[in-house]
Order: C-alpha cells, then sequence, then structure tokens
C-alpha cells in the first residue's frame, strides 16, 4: 500500500509517520501467520490461507498449528514464536478462550498487528467486557495494535491480501480499485464487495473493524486518507466509538479531498435496537449519531445500493454549490421518475436555461422552458444532442450538477447511448448517470470511465440529496471556542433548583424572565413589587421535578397581597406533599407574553457526546419528531442552520403573513447554551430551557425554565 | 389470451362477454395491419414487423404502405380497406396529420381495435384536444375500440404479439409469465419487461396507455382479471382517467384474488407538474390521487424496483394480518438493514415466538427472544436450519409474513443457501426474500419457483408495507350510502354565507356552536340573551371571505348592551370597508371551548372527485402536511381510520397522559361532511369546517365556523 503524508497531525498512536508502518503492517505485510489455520477445507479455517493463494498474495504466509507439520503445502509453525524472522500481520482464528494465549505469544514474538477473529468479548456481557480489556492490555504493553475482536478480517486488492473467510474471496479476482471500505458489520465487506464488482466498482482495502478494541474507524479513515491509491472511504456504520478521532479523521479526508460516504444502521427505533445489541456499544440516541456525522462532513445516505454507487459521485466532487440540478433523459418516464425522487429528497431538478435551450434548438429540439425534465425525447437520442446537452448544462451558471437518465437503448445499445457520457468523466460538476434498463454492459462502461452510475432513481436522488445536504466538517477551533465557566456546582446532587439552574444559564448568556427568590411570603411579595406585576410563583426545591403536580407553580398574580397569601399556601401545600424534599423558599418570576415556545436543550450524549438540541415546544416537538441536533458547541451561524431545519418553526418566520417572532435572538440562546459543550462543565449531564419564549423580531427571547441535571 | 368470466358487471363498453372478444383482438388477434409500415431498418416504424416476426407472431401481418409493393418480403397493402378478409388490430404508426384518415379506413374497413403511436393529441393544447375528440367520434361511429392515441404499443408475450417499437423487443424472446403491464407512461413497458427478465420474471400482456382516449387503466384492469393467465397486475401512472371504471376494475382484480400494484409518478411538487404536462391530464392533489388508489385496494409502492419485484410477494396473498413481520437471516449486518428498512416505512418486525425458539434450540441456536431479528448467524446456515427456521414462523400464530435475508453463500452457493427455501413457495402466509450480495442465478432460482426475491432491503420493506398498509376496495354498496339532500342552492353565487353553509352542514348532521343571525344591533342583543353568554359577533356576508381582516369579528362579548354596541360598530365599519359587498347582518354564536381544533373539509378533486379530509387546525396541518385524505362519501369506521392517521391529533387520543378528546364524536362529523359526496349536492365545490373544536371525551365536537364554495 503506497503511502503519502497525510497532513494534519499525526494520531497520537500512529508512531508519528502519518501511520505509514501501521498500513505497512496492516495492509502490505511481508510476513503473515495465520494463528489457527485448518487443514480441514470445510472449516471457515482453513479459507484465508487459499484465499491469500488465490489472490496472489507476494508475501510470506505462515500457518501456525501446532498439531500439523504442513498445510496444504506450506510448513506450519506450532507456534508464532517459532516462526524465523519478523511476522508484521497475524490472523488470530482461534477461539474465543485461546485468544488470549495467542495474543501473548504474538507480543512476545513482537507482532505488529494483530486481527482478532473470535466474537465473545465486549459484545459478550461483563465477562466479555474483562475478557476484551485484557486482550488489549497485552497488546498495548508489547505496542501491538488490534483489529477486532470480532472482527471478519482485513482485505486489501492490491497486495492480495486476504486475511478473511468471506465467501466474497472465492471469486477468481477481487477488481483493484480506489475506494476503501471500513465495516462495522462484518459481513458487509463481503456484500459491498460482490455488489461492487458487479457495477466494474473496485476497491482498495476492506476492513471489518469488529468491536475497536484498539483501532476504530476513525483510525482506519486517517490510514485510507494517507493511502495514495484510495480516492473515497465507505463506512457501514452501527455505532460511533471515540467520535473525536473519527472527527479529527474526517477533517483530514475533506483536506485531502477524500469524500467519506456513510449508510448507518439503527435509523429506526428497531433498527437501533438491533445495532447496539449487534456490537456491545451502548446505547445512543440515533438522530444525534446522525446529527455528529453531518456534522463531520460524513455523505450520509438512507439506501444501501447508493453507499455502492454514490462514490465515484462524490469522489473529487466540489460541492453541489445551491444544489440546482439538471435532469436530462430522452425517456420521459424514467426522467420524471428522477425528478421525482429528487423531489421528495428536498432535492431540486431544475428547468433547462436559455443556454441550454438554445444550444438544443440548434439541434431541432424545442424544449420545454418551465418543466423541471429536460426531455430530448427520441428525437434527441443521437449521441451528438445528448453530448451537446450535457456540455452545454455543464456550462451554465445556474447549474450544481447534472443527471442523465438513459432508456432503453443503454441495453442494446451501449456504444450509442452511453459513451457519449464518457466524455464527461471529468467534468467540472457532479455528473451522475441512472440507466432505466437492466443494462450491466452500459453500467460497466461508466464504471470504468469514473462516472457514477445507478441502478434506481431513488439510490441516485439519494445519493445527489447527501451531495447537496452536506456541509464540510468545522475547523478544530471551533471545538475549542467557548466560555470556560468554573462556578461551583454543589456536590453530590443529582440537579440544581430552578435559579441556581437559570443562575448557570444566564452567565453562558441566555435571557431570563426577570426573577427574584424569597424565602418567606413576606420577601415575596416585596420582590414582585420591585418586578412588576403580574408575576408568577414557583417553589423552589431540587428535589421536585415536576412543580406544577403539587400546586407549585401559580401564573398571574396580579398584586403584592395576592403573591403573598400564595406564596404562604404553596410552601404549607408543597412541604406537605413532599416531607422529604429541601425547600428554599419561592421563585417570583415576571410573566413574560411572546409569539410562540420553543424547547432548547442540551445533553452528553453517551455515544457522541455534547449534543444541543432545538424544538418546538410543546408535545409537537415529539409527535412530529420536529427536532435540529447538533454536536455542541455551536456557531451563532449553525444555530440559524438549525432552526431553519425545524419545521414548526416556519410559523415564526413570517410563514404565511405570521408575525415575525426573533429568531436571531434565538439562534443566540442556542448558541449560549451549547456553550455547556465546551465550558469544561462536565458534571452537567442535562439542561432543558422549556419554554424558552420567542418575541416578536427585535424584542428578543426570554427563558422561563430552567432544569439542569448533574452527574453526582 | 385465454379467457374466463370476469364476474362482476361487464363495463358498459365490453360487449356483455367480460370482454372476452375485445381481449382476443387487443392481445391475439389473427390479422393485424401496420399501417404506415416502413421498408427502411433505421426507422422505427420498421420494427414491430421485424419484432413479430422474432417473436414467433402465429397470426397474419399485413403492412400497409401505398408507396410499397412488399415490405422485408411482406406482401403490402396499399390501404387498410384493400386487405382482404377481416383486420383484428391495426396498429397506427403513421404522422399525427394522417392519423385521422387512417382511422377513417380503418372504420370503413370495420377494423375490431387501432393501437396509435402518433403524439399531438389531447397532450397538446386546444387543436390537439380538437383533434383526439375527433378521433373518437369516428371510432365510436364505426364501434371500434381505440389505445392511445400517444401509445408506445401493445405486447402479448403469448400470442408473440409486439406492436411496438420499443427497443426491448430486440430481446432474442421475452420471457412468458403471468404478470400483466399497464404503463400510461409508454417508454416504462420496455423499462419493466427488461428488469423483469433479469430476475426471470415474465409478463403476459403489457399495454402503454398513452391518452386513453377511449380504452382507460381501468378497462385493461378488467381485461387483464378476466385472463386467466394473468395473476398480477402492474400499473405505473401519471394520473387517473375515468376514476369510477378504475375503482369498479379493482373490485373485480379483488374478487378475482389479483392483486394490482402500483407506482405512482408525481409523489413530488416538481414531479406532479411533470407527471401533468407530459400526459395533458388534469392537475390533481397528488394525495388525493394516491387516496383514491388506496382506496380502490391497490397496493402503492414508493420504488421503482419494488414494482417489479413485489408481484410475487402479492400474488395470492391473503393479506398480511397484523403485519407482524418475522425477519431470519445468517447475516446480522443485512438482516439489521431489513429490520431497519421496515421501521422506517412503518412495518414492524417482531422477536422470534417462543415455539420458533424452541424449534432452534433443538438444532443447537440460543435465539434472543427479544430482538426483532431473527438472526440464525453463521452456526445456523445450514440448509435444515435454515428451513425449519422458516417452517417454524410459518406455523406462528403470531407471525403474519416471513421474510429471509440471504448472505454471501447466495451468491456462491445458491444451492445451499437458496434451494431450502423453495419450499416455501407455496406458503400460506406472504414469503419475501433479500438477497444481500450480487447473486442473479440466486434470484432466477426463487423467481422460477414464484417466491418473491428482492435485490435491496428498500424494495423489499416498500412491497411489505404496501402489503401491510392495503385495505380491500370497498363494497360497490358504499358509494351509494348517504343523506339525499336536495335544498335550495342560491344561483349564480359562489359562496354561501356563514349562516347558509352552517345550516346546510347541520342538516348533513355536523353539530354546529349554538348561533343566530340578526338584522339589527337590537336583535343581535336579544338572541344572545337567548343563546348565553359569552357570545362571538360575525358580520354576515357571502362576499367577504377573510371575516376577521376588516374586523368582521368580536369574540367574548359578555352582555347584551356589549353586543348591541359592537354590532352596531361592526355593521358600520364593515360596510365601509365592503362598500360592494351584500351584507345580512350579523351572527351570534356561543362561545365554545374544547381540548382542540382540528380542521375538516370537503372537495370535488378535478381528477378523482369527492374527496373528504382531516388535519389539525391552524398551520401545523400545512407545515407537517399532517392530513388524513379519503374519497368521499366515508363510513364512520373510515373516519375514525383517518383520524388515527393523523399524526397531530394523537395529541387528543390520550397520549402522554394528556386528556381524551372526543374522537367517537369527531369521527361522526368527518363521516356527515364526508355526506356531500353522495348528496347528489354536485354544486358544492369546496366545504370547509374550520375550526372544528374537540372538546372533552362524551362532551362532542362543536363547529365554529362553515366555508361553502359552489360553482355558480
Amino acid at each position: 500500500m503506497s503511502v503519502a503524508a497525510a497532513g494534519g497531525t499525526p494520531a497520537p498512536d500512529s508512531g508519528g509517520d502519518g501511520g505509514a508502518a501501521l498500513a505497512r503492517a496492516l495492509f502490505a505485510p511481508r510476513t503473515v501467520a495465520l494463528i489457527g489455520a485448518s487443514g480441514d477445507p470445510r472449516k471457515t479455517t482453513s479459507r484465508p490461507q487459499r484465499f491469500l493463494a488465490r489472490h496472489g498474495f507476494a508475501g510470506r504466509v505462515v500457518p501456525v498449528n501446532p498439531t500439523r507439520a504442513e498445510i496444504f503445502g506450506v510448513p506450519c509453525a506450532p507456534d508464532v514464536g517459532a516462526i524465523d524472522g519478523p511476522v508484521d500481520h497475524a490472523f488470530v482464528m482461534v477461539g474465543t478462550d485461546a485468544v488470549e494465549d495467542a495474543l501473548a505469544a504474538c507480543a512476545a514474538k513482537g507482532v505488529a498487528c494483530a486481527t482478532i477473529l473470535a466474537s465473545g468479548f465486549s459484545e459478550a456481557g461483563a465477562e466479555g467486557k474483562a475478557r476484551q480489556a485484557r486482550v488489549v492490555e497485552i497488546a498495548r504493553d508489547a505496542g501491538m495494535r488490534l483489529v477486532g475482536p470480532n472482527s471478519l478480517g482485513v482485505i486489501d486488492t492490491r497486495a492480495g491480501l486476504t486475511l478473511s473467510a468471506n465467501a466474497v474471496l472465492e471469486l477468481p479476482r477481487l477488481t483493484k480499485g480506489r475506494i476503501g471500505v471500513i465495516s462495522q458489520s462484518g459481513s458487509m465487506i463481503g456484500a459491498l464487495a460482490s455488489r461492487g464488482e458487479a457495477r466494474g466498482l473496485g476497491f482498495s482495502t476492506l476492513v471489518s473493524t469488529g468491536n475497536e478494541a484498539d483501532l476504530t474507524v476513525g483510525d482506519f479513515i486517517r490510514l485510507m486518507v494517507a493511502d495514495e491509491g484510495t480516492d473515497a472511504i465507505l463506512l457501514f456504520l452501527e455505532t460511533v466509538r471515540e467520535p473525536q478521532r473519527l472527527m479529527a479523521a474526517c477533517r483530514l479526508a475533506h483536506e485531502a479531498g477524500k469524500p467519506v460516504v456513510a449508510y448507518r444502521l439503527g435509523r429506526s427505533g428497531a433498527g437501533e435496537a438491533l445495532a447496539v445489541s449487534h456490537t456491545g456499544a451502548i446505547a445512543g440516541s440515533g438522530a444525534a449519531v446522525d446529527a455528529f456525522l453531518r456534522h463531520a462532513g460524513i455523505y450520509l445516505v438512507d439506501s444501501f445500493e447508493a453507499l455502492v454507487e454514490a462514490p465515484q459521485l462524490l469522489a473529487g466532487a466540489r460541492g453541489a454549490g445551491e444544489g440546482r440540478i439538471a435532469v436530462v433523459t430522452t425517456t420521459g418516464g424514467g426522467g420524471a421518475m428522477m425528478v421525482d425522487a429528487l423531489g421528495t429528497r428536498g432535492a431540486t431538478a431544475v428547468p433547462p436555461p436559455p443556454g441550454t435551450v438554445e444550444t438544443l434548438a440548434e439541434h431541432g429540439l424545442a424544449l420545454d422552458d418551465h418543466a423541471p425534465l429536460i426531455d430530448l425525447t427520441l428525437a434527441g437520442a443521437r449521441p451528438d444532442t445528448v453530448g451537446a446537452a450535457v456540455g452545454a448544462l455543464m456550462a451554465e451558471e445556474t447549474v450544481d450538477a447534472v443527471v442523465m437518465v438513459v432508456g432503453s437503448s443503454a441495453q442494446f445499445r451501449p456504444d450509442l447511448a452511453v459513451d457519449p457520457l464518457l466524455a464527461f468523466a471529468d467534468a467540472p460538476k457532479p455528473f451522475a448517470v441512472f440507466v432505466v434498463p437492466d443494462a450491466p454492459d452500459a453500467l460497466r462502461r461508466l464504471a470504468d470511465a469514473g462516472i457514477a452510475a445507478f441502478r434506481t432513481p431513488e439510490a441516485c436522488a439519494d445519493a445527489l440529496a447527501a451531495l447537496v445536504r452536506r456541509t464540510p466538517p468545522p475547523p478544530e477551533t471551533d471545538a475549542q471556542h467557548g466560555t470556560a465557566l468554573t462556578p461551583h456546582l454543589p456536590q453530590g446532587r443529582t440537579r440544581l433548583d430552578e435559579a441556581e439552574g437559570a443562575a448557570l444559564l444566564a452567565r453562558l448568556g441566555l435571557p431570563f424572565a426577570e426573577m427574584a427568590t424569597a424565602a418567606t411570603a413576606e420577601d415575596a411579595a416585596a420582590a414582585a413589587d420591585r418586578i412588576g406585576y403580574p408575576v408568577a410563583l414557583k417553589i423552589l426545591s431540587p428535589d421536585i421535578a415536576h412543580k406544577t403536580d403539587t400546586g407549585g407553580v401559580v401564573l398571574g398574580l396580579g398584586d403584592g397581597a395576592a403573591v403573598a397569601s400564595a406564596a404562604t399556601e404553596m410552601l404549607e401545600r408543597v412541604a406537605k406533599a413532599h416531607p422529604e424534599a429541601a425547600i428554599s423558599g419561592v421563585l417570583v418570576q415576571r410573566m413574560e407574553r411572546g409569539l410562540g415556545e420553543v424547547l432548547a436543550g442540551y445533553r452528553r450524549d453517551p455515544v457522541v457526546g455534547p449534543i444541543v438540541t432545538v424544538a418546538m415546544g410543546g408535545v409537537l416537538a415529539e409527535l412530529y419528531r420536529d427536532a435540529a441536533i447538533r454536536p455542541a458547541p455551536v456557531t451563532v451561524e449553525t444555530a440559524r442552520a438549525m432552526i431553519a431545519e425545524v419545521r414548526g418553526l416556519k410559523a415564526l418566520s413570517g410563514w404565511r403573513g405570521l408575525p415575525r417572532g426573533d429568531l436571531d435572538a434565538l439562534a443566540d440562546a442556542v448558541a449560549a447554551l451549547s456553550q455547556l459543550g465546551a465550558s469544561g462543565l462536565e458534571r452537567v449531564a442535562e439542561a432543558e430551557v422549556n419554554p424558552l419564549l420567542v418575541k416578536a423580531e427585535g424584542a428578543g427571547v426570554a427563558a422561563l425554565d430552567a432544569l439542569v441535571v448533574l452527574t453526582p
């Protein structure tokens, strides 16, 4: 595997050479040990040796098996220590219980890296977790790197390295290509390779990461970014481990112009539960994970086919500008399917610009310059006309990407239907081709030329939508900014009372409705006089979660007398209802009016860490799953983008002539709340402002309630 | 084409024999005339003759061309009249301007049916519409039936009838099969045939319907229902013409147990615009069309692949009960993708029932009885184990459908991976197979056995979701029920004032808040005294659409004096603002309180006719596209189903402990409003009750505002 400088900071664990040494040991080893190799062809543990021979691995292969002198004619070593000369990569195929001894032997031998096939580790309960910890310790002490455990192996087509038992290696040969694959789901490396081959798409390296006890997805991305032979990286994900390592690697990929495309399991509730149980990963909210992946600049696709077919569209893509997609076709129905598939994914097909209309008039075609489909009809199916149409659109300033939809002729005359498109392999704009009939030859011609070819309108639209939606990862500095807060947080408590919470969030810059605390009814009345009427009265206690349930909230008090009596009653009532609760008094708060109520939330997600959320207040956010999420902290610009994502908030943006809310102030508030993610306040597990009242444009926002949850 | 009794009432135009004679002439003609045939192989008009020979058409083929004595060795007729003996089917390939003369000749000759290739008719402006009308008249007068114009032709694989220039006919042979295809988008018959062939799926008849000047999609469904050689019918739709003919045909298909599966273009705004311009159909709301198609019992799929792959799943399907789908796999990642794809489409994958867990324990597998994926793992990849798993699930009462997800072995050992599944071809429950790698041989083995095989998890889930969602078409009687109303509707007016509208809808059974009309302020005060306070006051005029804009509404009036003065001011104010408006006085209405506001709407859709809508009140319905639509009238049961579809209404169904609204009363109100669709009140173009106030359970609903729009 040829290696260039990765650029950016090398991984702490990459030996400072951008990972070159590790990459060589992993993907282009000189000597490979097959620990637990079998001579019984029926056993999967016999396959890797056969596959290495079949796929022309040039290095040395040493089967390790104490019971055999030779396997398939190759001399066996009784154990890895008995191998003369250095061993770069050991494929450990022994049973779960034998893994520790095998690794200890590898460590003693000074093996550079080991890939562990066995399952029964972190995904298998407490005992498995302990076993995995011991394995990691063995490796770390010896400076040996690990793939897995629970890894189906590592494949590098260029070195002919096939350390896997996956059936796809039964293929006589794997097409060498420039796409790297990293999969948390082992068997998927086979499925992706198989579907790639069928399209004439080749791969460079394929890795099944397993439990990622040592090397994680982020580390493999880093290695593939450094690989001159890899242009695009595919991820098949079940979860995220070491999110910051992943984010850093995605920054390198972005700088190197190598797209990272991901399909994530677990977009449905059921699927999420599965992905988790399947890999022993911690449960996390799928929405938070997707938000994190998008934030990292990863192209997230919704369909399996798109994962295979998108890379050629995205490799070297300079983004999709304003997302104006021109759809050209000679077959109306197929073209309309494409336009439809784009539209249902929020991408926009545009009518032909005047320049293109003129160009095609010269070819005798009268285009409809209003329709979002550039239909050349059968009359325009001549190669020169098709070429002229695509060429003209590539030159249009108001077009950001071009899709050609090819009809029946792709199946029977690929030379006429497809060859005129090959000229656009290096076009300045993203170029995709959807082939309507079943036309493997046409797909292959396009793939060979490096043009993204799609079998279905859905996969094509999925990839284009991912391209349009994608934003580059934030510069590293972004993660640093934010107010460094070091307030005193009460020890041993799991929540702040409302006044404490408000005080904390106010220090971040969140505007709260004017409030004061009072220990007695008299103080409350006095505070209300200062604040001005009407006021709201709330019980003040860190121990009472749902204040309203036991009459801990009274709204709209109009004068001091009302406040005093309400406070007296409330203190008695709540004390009776919660004898155990520590009650420090009441909170007096000015009543505020606004155009709408929003929920602003912050939490440390168990998988991806600090995230900030904006949603409609009340039950609607939940009913409509209408919320915007980002890793925290966010800039005000990002907060604006989040607000624009929440459909319900359109009602506050002047939509249908409704009065505008102060969305700028809302963006400031969201950005302020998100600073919890950079404030060094690790003890803040959750913070929720609900409702956050949005007033008329220019009048700002007012936080009415603050809930802050701490880790003890 | 073999023909059985169609059952049900024959189409008015089918000659009373269930369409047998028409079917023979269309699909199995004894003599075919190719009018405008060319001897120049480069011309598409030369193709049909070549294709007929290639595909072994047994009937007589007569090319018609006045300038040639013979074409490809077959004697030419100068015109259709010169052909001796009867002509069953004429394929008219002449240019637009020559079509009328050609048809006149066919009419004179007594040709049974003609398929017209040329475009330039109803899709081409007023002139085209007139041309189409003349063509229809020629045919009708002669009792000749028409396919098209703008039809790419008709194919019947069994008769070897290939009246089309579509390139797919370049295939050496088309697989004979039992699936019929009806497409409004001509080129799609080629694309579907091509993709079917690639999967080993054959077709019986394929029809490009074009503009449907005479024969419509409904008529072709009826013919295919009557065809003993067709088990399932695929529709590629751009719009709906003659909705009632389509509905009746779908009833016959349902009775015959032949699934009708449809992909509809135009699910996005852009796509809808295209589908319309493309066929010259009238614009209609896509949501209304989908609602109509679902109501007809059509399986509506969202993806192109599903349209090709679903039929074998649905043919003979006895429904999917409660939609409990069991997903079995030997490859965790692929299985999880399947579970995920189902979940994101609202379908449910269920954990293995105890019986299945036991059965597999006997095979040495310990299943997770909580996970919604039945993962046999590599250990369970043995044919007998897979067979046992699927067999056990087929026998479970708590499982309604089974999906097998096959991994890499499908590509290299289809015998082991797929053959154990063939036994379930005639299983009592829907059975689908998703093949994870690219494995054409496996797909073909499954197709040959009549098992539904899918290339992508998305298409498989799409088809299963359509199966779960599907409801049978309503019995014919349903369309009849409803109150026959014959109230006097004011002539020449385009809207009723609020009191008139409320009176009309009240007669259908809609409960309105108590109200009274008053010509003067004094009468208004008196009316308010009778009704009880507080009351709302509204201006009464058919000419003022937005009452609130000019102070035409005042709420919460507490006593007679307030009512009198408010009425006086309102009458003056509005008269000044709308000098042209006819003002008949004011409406006094009791103020009501409720748990939520709903919109109930009725309109005559230009494409599918009367429809009824339920949605959230206010702006949210529009923001979230959260509405339920059905053809009107609907039964109370259907109204309940509609209410359950509106996500926002969960907030009134006891969700999260919120108080329950009177959804039974809401269903009654919706069903009542929908009676406009059966009331013989064709002049009512639109009726909207917004807000319709939903009170607490048992307290009913109250309509607060009624807007009724008339066609003059």
